[in-house]
């Protein structure tokens, strides 16, 4: 008998916490919806402010915008963490054009890749090898690359569904094709555009030179999709045509910029921190809208709808804004740093920094028994279309963050027009909508409203 | 031993033919990812030929184009369906402005709804009451209504995930509202756009005066959401100010025009049809991409993924482009007219005609043995992030194939930026995510394949 009533006081207390969280989803979702800041806190830094550029006058724009959005929600603290970033700029517009006979060009869009050194004034005028890949260097060798112009032209993989993974597929040419070509003593790269559309947008994006010495190292540039395609349909033509490009970029000394954070108070674990965060830096051609205007604003909407909503959170919940995710990962490398010397103890990290997005879900960097517990939580999410729990990445500025029994997890949105936007001039605050990205807001506070809740399982 | 020989054989057949429909999905997959050619179709109506309204130029125009993109895909037959349609006619644009003193005039985006009648040369001008519902009428009765313009402003309900419910919670005052003002003798209705996005495009859309006699019908019009919020935040000020706006439309005489339709000849079945469709027809205000452009693309490329990928239906599969589902039905019922005075059998309908976003799923109107074995696929659709399979809708052009036994199925793409669009000029190709749109075809194709190969279950 004595067990009888144990077993029904289980499952009224179970029933009632799943009702109390059917609530406290709605609500958050409710306010998301009905009366959400985050498409005007966007707004601000996408049209007002512009892109972010890691050292820019935009960038410190945007760090004393967020931290006086933050300083109105009546957060427990405030504060500005100091970082020292690269300061790389653009220069004068680039340019670029084919040349099939001397005297008949045709112009192509291209744009200088993150990192990369200028052409000098004069440019660069040289014969094209294209490529599908690094390795393929290896086969031509010198011989044949020495001299001219590499152009890797591998393209995103459109089969697969999700398109970081095509991304990924794709993204070693950007990253490390100046230094592997370099290597062949080629004079420049121009690397096909991550962009799964056919365009005329060149995406940019970091690249590195690894250990190559200043004086070896080759300028880099990104062609539009179309300007790709046009390209390598011209190199069939005629595989003797010049290919001119000038670059204008140039590497300043690191300046000081800053990680923007504000937190509330853990009730009775304050000493368990929880962060959400997305990066404020964005590259320089659109406004980072989607990268990461949107993770940014939308974590700072956790805060917002946590206060809103009157629930007080058992741990720390803190929002950061990271500086550099794009060039240089200095804030996020920088947060977990100071969070090391000073012992905090981080228990939970989201980061919202794949688009403004329908959410399709989370994908999670934690043990099985932490997975577990999310993918329990899967039906309290059904009512709001997010259905994917799975493992995975979670995001590049929470990362440093990685230990032995911390939950990461990253928001999966619709991936599917991510890339059209990504890095470009076209990522703009018009291809954000404003349901979509309050719709990612709400999932983020709910998932950190259960992890808190129910706590995160320790091994 | 038997036994286990049966269930090792049984298992065996299970494991196959589940791998066989992994590797069928991924085809279609593939094909319509990497050859597809539904946005290219998409591009032609939408932008060689642009809005379709049931008997205009361009509806023909229409006709034509997608029966020779049928005819060329070697399908077993080919042929037009004649239906007569209304034509009704917007005119020169529509205008109105709000007059808050004499001659202190702004003007606000209108457009006239679609059946409505026009306001006369000289316009209408007269003072507005507010109302959120069809059923606040009663209570301001003819003494309050009589010689205004009543404006329906209830806005979609934000809250609501799908945002067809929240459509489906407003779009009465559009019908209906002209009919029920007009009993308490209004001059006509101005009715808050079905949008959930503040801007500035007025939406159309359907409406009809009921069994109001003909001389009695009054004019109605939609207004942008910002006009709306404008127009009441005025009348807090100033209950006094005066509206004007002036419609130019016309209802004409019925014309012929056509469904158009393309079948594969089903191999062991071919008395059993399955039907899948869009519609051709759309709004005249944008170039119908979403509504209903992309519906129609997915369902030819539905027919040539099935012929590029050698597999053989045992049914009949047909693709219906539909006339007319905009303003009348009259393609959907003549469809289903002509199939029941020939004796056809219809045992399968999937429509799409929610936009060419990405595909989240699937609703069915159909027995539960159907819907369970439907969802008994779910995790063949997995891979491709499509999770949605319930009880619901399936289209408006299939409906009225209803009987018992059949299975009626709606594609239900992301729906949270398709009242940004519906209706409104701004429902244009540049809007259309090619991707998304390849997706959607995609996972028709499948469903249709998984129907045809394991059947319809007979109660």
């Amino acid at each position: 008998m004595k067990k009888l009533f144990v077993f029904i006081f289980f499952i009224t207390t179970v029933a009632f916490a799943q009702n109390e969280d059917t609530e406290q989803l709605r609500e958050f979702y409710d306010l998301a919806l009905n009366e959400g800041q985050s498409y005007e806190w966007l707004r601000h830094l996408s049209n007002r402010i512009g892109g972010r550029l890691s050292g820019s006058v935009e960038a410190q724009q945007a760090v004393d915008y967020t931290k006086r959005q933050l300083d109105s929600l009546s957060l427990d603290r405030v504060w500005l963490q100091p970082v020292m970033v690269p300061k790389w700029v653009r220069g004068a517009p680039e340019f670029a054009y084919i040349e099939t006979a001397p005297g008949v060009t045709n112009n192509v869009p291209i744009c200088a890749l993150g990192g990369s050194v200028a052409t000098g004034g004069r440019g660069i005028k040289a014969k094209v090898i294209e490529v599908q890949s690094i390795k393929e260097l290896e086969t031509l060798g010198k011989e044949k690359i020495s001299g001219n112009i590499v152009f890797f032209n591998r393209p995103m993989n459109a089969s697969l569904i999700n398109t970081f993974q095509a991304y990924s597929g794709c993204v070693d040419q950007r990253y490390a094709g100046a230094a592997e070509a370099g290597k062949y003593e080629a004079l420049g790269v121009i690397v096909r555009s991550m962009n799964l559309r056919q365009d005329d947008f060149p995406h940019t994006g970091s690249m590195s030179y690894g250990d190559t010495p200043v004086n070896e190292r080759i300028p880099a540039a990104a062609i539009s999709t179309n300007g790709a395609d046009f390209l390598s349909a011209t190199l069939k033509l005629n595989s003797e045509l010049n290919f001119f490009f000038k670059l204008n970029c140039r590497q300043l000394e690191d300046v000081e910029s800053f990680n923007v954070i504000g937190e509330i108070k853990g009730s009775t674990k304050p000493d368990e921190i929880m962060v959400v965060g997305g990066h404020l830096d964005s590259w320089d051609l659109g406004d980072g809208s989607h990268d990461d205007g949107a993770g940014c604003v939308q974590s700072i909407e956790v805060l917002r709808l946590i206060k809103k909503s009157g629930y007080k959170p058992q741990r720390t919940i803190r929002t950061v804004l990271f500086m550099n995710e794009e060039n240089g990962l200095r804030g996020g490398n920088e947060y977990a740093k100071v969070a090391k010397t000073k012992n905090e103890k981080h228990v939970f990290g989201l980061e919202s920094d794949a688009g403004g997005f329908t959410p399709r879900g989370f994908s999670f960097d934690c043990s099985d028994a932490n997975l577990k517990q999310a993918q329990s939580w899967a039906s309290l999410f059904e009512p709001y279309m997010v259905h994917l729990f799975v493992k995975g990445g979670s995001g590049a500025d929470i990362g440093p963050l990685k230990e032995d029994g911390i939950v990461l997890a990253g928001l999966r949105p619709d991936s599917q027009r991510y890339f059209d936007h990504h890095h470009a001039e076209n990522d703009t605050f018009e291809h954000v909508n404003k349901r979509e990205l309050e719709l990612g807001a709400a999932a983020m506070t709910s998932l950190i409203y259960l992890f808190d809740k129910y706590g995160i399982i320790s091994e």
